[in-house]
């Protein structure tokens, strides 16, 4: 299961960085690393750093944007400074672990995707917006200056722990298997996104940034599985072939 | 209660060890660093990691050999790989936070040391002899190369996570009032499916009562405040006037 997470690292700075954050996944057994835009080489200081980890590196995945790197994953979830208009989707590490591992549960062939922003100002609100859940770590409020490398081996660390926990649980034989639920590509959701957009664009009702921003903000929150993306995709078209009749 | 705990690092023999350990102990609220015998100099390499807890380097306290760096302690735990003569006293990360936290509740005045060893060999059998409990982190059994600040990093985020949990139990049932979202009557919601079913059936894409509870379902669960209701009943009547005019 650790397999099907992919960390992704937003346009890091600094290779020791990229290094550290290969070590730190593999120690917890993960192997998926995904790089978009990295502003560095993967120089001699990351292969230092990462010790021996170096494997983690060389079949890292390099991206050229955000949308790229999340588009075969089913669930998203970005890191984020702790914002007060997330509050609904916000996770501390132990919860994205749990999360990530009940979803998993449910959807046995999902790809997740754990994606950290830049060393300096994160994640974009854009890119947030992509996101279903918002991962922070509960730091001291006076000194909140996580290393990446470090938020990486704590995310890592909870994975872990909620996946070995889980191995127990099975062998308990307390987990069922109800409800599958098939949910949707980040893809999909874009094209939603996108189509949605557009329509009401044209109806005039949308005429700044906010409106989409709130409804990605809402849908994200809405957990939708692939029938209801459909489903809504389906009413936007009738709307849109109406329009255009 | 966090500045009972000292961190202690045992003849560590990289300086960018000792500042990225000093930084991701500020990082959870911790201030109290020692040094047993270090093999290397505070530099400007363990000021640059260090990043913004130079404080907490500043006032480390260096000793000369282990005994003396733990004298003053009521508790102390050892890091240790998994051994197993030390398997009843062998703590993970998370055990060792609420051992601390309850330690401390039951003994306010206390003292806790948390000795990290040296790079390459930890501590030795001696020195893990005078450890009331043995800390270990549960890596990949394949590859538990653990950087020693993330080791640090690890501990510091239970340990805060225990505290902060604590916390927590004693003011239950205090909760706060922040942040109040203001959500929907039932009689706006179901305004709003009124609104959309004859919309939809209006347009031929609803024809039966499958769709309708499908989408009840989906925008009960997205725990839609007032102004998101509103912005989506909005959307309805664009359409409606467009259509109508």
């Amino acid at each position: 299961m650790l397999n099907q997470i992919r960390i992704i690292l937003v346009e890091t700075s600094h290779s020791g960085n990229i290094g550290s954050s290969a070590r730190a996944m593999k120690t917890m057994g993960l192997t998926k690393l995904r790089l978009v835009a990295p502003q560095c080489d993967i120089d001699e200081q990351a292969v230092a750093l990462s010790a021996g980890a170096e494997d983690v590196l060389k079949q890292a995945e390099i991206f050229s944007c955000f949308d790229e790197a999340i588009a075969d994953c089913d669930l998203v979830i970005g890191t984020s400074a702790r914002l007060r208009h997330l509050q609904n989707t916000l996770v501390d590490p132990k919860d994205c672990g749990e999360k990530v591992m009940a979803y998993l549960h449910q959807n046995p062939e999902a790809k997740i995707a754990l994606v950290f922003g830049r060393e300096r100002v994160g994640l974009t609100n854009e890119e947030l917006l992509k996101c279903r859940y918002h991962f922070y770590v509960p730091t001291n409020p006076d000194y909140g200056s996580l290393n990446l490398a470090m938020a990486v081996q704590l995310a890592c660390y909870e994975l872990r722990q909620a996946w070995l926990k889980a191995g127990d649980d099975y062998q308990l034989g307390k987990t069922t298997h109800k409800d599958m639920r098939i949910y949707p590509k980040a893809a999909d959701f874009a094209y939603f996104f996108k189509q949605t957009e557009t329509l009401y664009r044209e109806l005039g009702f949308i005429k700044n940034d906010g409106v989409m921003q709130k409804l990605q903000h809402l849908y994200q929150r809405a957990d939708l599985d692939k029938a209801e993306l459909n489903l809504l995709c389906g009413m936007l078209s009738i709307v849109q072939k109406k329009l255009n009749d």
